[in-house]
C-alpha cells in the first residue's frame, strides 16, 4: 500500500517534470516568428505582402506544434499505462525530452531556409530530429513494457501490444521523410506535416461526432 | 471507483499541460518589451522620452496579458465542470493552445506597428488572433458539453447552458474589433484593450466589496 | 465534504499557474545576461575583463532573482492560509502575476544603464516595480484576510495579523527605494539589493542553525 | 494526520517549483544554438559546413542538458526522502536554483569562445558554474539529513549515508575540472561532458538490461 503510493508519487513527478518540457518546448515556438520590421514592409511593398512571405515560418511553426502536441497526447497515454519508474527510465525519459526541446532549432532552420538554395539540408535536418524522437519513444516504451516490467497490473497484454505495433511505424515514416529530404525539401517537410496533421484528425475526427462513451 | 480515480488523474494533467502553456505563454509576452539602448535614450533627449516613446509596447503587454489571463481564468473555470477527457477534447484543447501561444506574435506585430502607416495591418491580425481563440473556446466547450458528455454528475443545466451563452459572445465582439480594423487600427486594438479590462474587471468588481459567499 | 474537495482542487490550480509564471520569469532572467562577442573581448582587452565589465548585468540578475524567490517564498506562505478562491482573489493574483512578469524588463534597463547617464531613471523604475508588486500582495492578502474571508478554518487570528503587519512594510521600504532613485541610481538599487539578501537570510539565517523543530 | 497532510503539500509545491525552474532552464538551452543565416551558409561553402562549424554549441547543448537531467534526477530522489520544509530549507534550495538557472550563461558562453583565443576563461566560468552548483547540493541536503531534521521516517541511516557520501564527490571532480581550465580548455569541458554522460549512463545504464525488480 505505502509502495502503491510511493509509485504514484515518482510517476507523478517525471510526468510532471515532462509536462513542463514539453509545454516549454511546444511554446518557445512562436519566439522564431519573427515580425517584420517597418523597413521590411515597405521593401515588400506592405506588410501583408511583409507578412504574407513569411510563409515558412508559420508552416515551421504549425508542423512543429502539431507534432509536439500529438508526442505530449501519445506521452500521456503511456503514462497512462505505467506505474513504477526506474533509474534507466527516467534517463530514457531524459534522451526523448532532449531531442524534444531540440526541436526549435530544426524548425527555425526550415523556416529560415526553405525557399533558399539549402532547402535540403534544413529539411533532412528536421525529418532527422523526428527520427530520433520516434525512436526515443520507441525504446522508452519498449524498456517499461518489456516483461510488463514497469506498466499498472491493470495493462492488458493486448492493449499493451497495440501500442507497440502503433509506435513501431514512427521511425519508418520519418525515416520516409528523411529519405525524401535528398529528392525535394518540400516533399520531406510536407510529409511532416501531414503526418502531424494526420495523426492530430485521426486521434480525434473519428470519435468527434462519435460514441460519447469511447473514452480514451 | 478506480474509473473515477483514473478521470481525476487524466484531466490533472490535462490542466497541467494547459496551465504550463497559458503560463509560459503569458511570460513570453514581457520579452517583447524592449529596453531602450543607450544610443535610442540619446537621440530621444533621454530615458524617460525614450521609454514614454514605446507606450505600444506597454499596452500590447498589458493587453495580451489581461487577455490571456480572462482566457486561462475561462479555462480553469470550464474544467471545474469537465471530469472526463476524450481524443478529440484533447485535440481541441490543442487547437486552443496553438492560438494561445501564437498570442505573442501579434501583441509584437502591435506594439512594432501601432503607430506606422501599416498599423491596421496588424491590428487586424491581433484581433484575427482572439476570433481564433474565441472560436476554439467554443468548439472545445461545445464538444464537452453535447449531451454532458465530459462532464460532471454535479453539473447542473442550467450553470452549463449560462457557460455556453457566455462563450458565444466573444467570437462576435473580436469580429466587430477585427472589423473595425478595417477603418482604425486604434479603435480595434482599443476595443480589444477594453474587453480584457472589462472581462477582468466585471469577473471580480461586484464582488470585490461584495458577498465573500458567493464563491466561484 | 464535497466542498472541501472543491476548494482544494480550485486552489491548487491557482498555484501550479502562479509557480509557473514565477518559476518562468525567475528563469527568463538570465536571458539578459549577455555573452560578451569575440570582438567585445578583443576590444576589452580579453575575455576576463569583459566579463568583467558586466557587473551590472549579474548584480541586477542576482537582486531580481532574490526578490523574486522572496515573493514566491512569501506566496507560498500566503496560500498555507488560503482555502478557497473566488474571482476578485483570481483577479488579484492575476494583478501580482501582471507585476512579476514584468520584472525581467527593469531588471534589462537597470543592467543595461546602471553606469550611464540616465542611471536614475533606470533605477527609479526598478524600484517602482518592487513598489506596484508590495501593493499588489497586500491587495491580495488584505482581500483574503478581511474577515477570514478565504483562509482556512485552522488560520489564527494571531498569525493572519502578524502577516498583514509584516507585508506592510513592503510597501514602505521599496518607496524609499523608489525616493532615493532621485538622488543615486546606486544607492536606490543597492537598497533593493540588500533587502533581497536581508529577507532572503532572516528568513532562514536565525533558523538554519536553530531548533529542527520550528518548521514554516 | 493534519500535520502530515500539510507537509506533504508543502513539499509538493516546492517540488512543483523547482521542477519548472529546472524544466524551463533545460529548455531554453536550445535559444543559443543559433541557425545559420543564409549569408554564413554561403560564406562558409554550404549549409552543411556551416552547421558542422557550430559543434561548440551542439556538445554545450549536449553537456549542460544532460547536466541539468541528472542534476534533476538527484533533486527528485532527494525529495523523495524529505517530508518536510523549513524557511532555511525552502532558501538553500532557493540558492540551488539560482545556480541552476544561471547555466544557459556558461553554456553559450563556452559555444561562442570554445575555439577561440579566450576558451579556457570560458570553460572556468562553466565549471565553476557547475562547482556552485554542487556545492548548494551538498548544502541542501546536509540541512535536511542532519540529524534526520526533515526526513521521512521511513528514510533508513544506510541509504541517508550513501547518498551523503555520493554527493561528496560533486564538488571535487568539478573542482578538478576548474583545476583543469587553467592548462586547456578542451580537457576542462571535456571533463564536464564525460562526468554528465557518465552519470547519466551508471544511473541508468546497469539496470538497463538488469533485474526489473531494482527500482529507484
Amino acid at each position: 500500500m505505502t509502495g502503491a503510493g510511493e509509485d504514484q508519487k515518482e510517476t507523478g513527478r517525471v510526468e510532471a517534470f515532462s509536462d513542463g518540457v514539453f509545454a516549454i518546448a511546444i511554446t518557445l515556438l512562436i519566439l522564431d516568428v519573427k515580425v517584420p520590421k517597418p523597413d521590411e514592409a515597405a521593401a515588400a511593398g506592405g506588410l501583408i505582402a511583409a507578412l504574407s512571405r513569411q510563409w515558412p515560418m508559420y508552416l515551421a511553426y504549425l508542423t512543429s506544434f502539431a507534432t509536439i502536441l500529438v508526442m505530449w497526447v501519445n506521452h500521456h497515454k503511456m503514462f497512462g499505462h505505467i506505474h513504477r519508474t526506474t533509474d534507466p527510465f527516467l534517463f530514457l525519459n531524459g534522451l526523448l525530452l532532449l531531442f524534444v526541446t531540440f526541436v526549435p532549432f530544426p524548425t527555425a532552420l526550415v523556416a529560415e531556409h526553405l525557399r533558399l538554395p539549402h532547402a535540403r539540408v534544413a529539411a533532412a535536418v528536421y525529418a532527422a530530429t523526428y527520427v530520433a524522437i520516434a525512436i526515443a519513444f520507441n525504446l522508452l516504451w519498449g524498456y517499461a513494457a518489456k516483461g510488463h516490467r514497469l506498466l499498472s497490473a491493470h495493462a492488458k497484454a493486448a492493449e499493451v501490444s497495440a501500442i507497440t505495433r502503433q509506435y513501431r511505424t514512427g521511425p519508418a515514416l520519418y525515416l520516409a521523410a528523411l529519405g525524401l529530404a535528398f529528392f525535394s525539401a518540400e516533399a520531406s517537410f510536407g510529409l511532416c506535416l501531414l503526418l502531424a496533421i494526420y495523426w492530430s484528425l485521426t486521434g480525434s475526427l473519428p470519435r468527434l461526432f462519435g460514441d460519447p462513451a469511447s473514452r480514451m
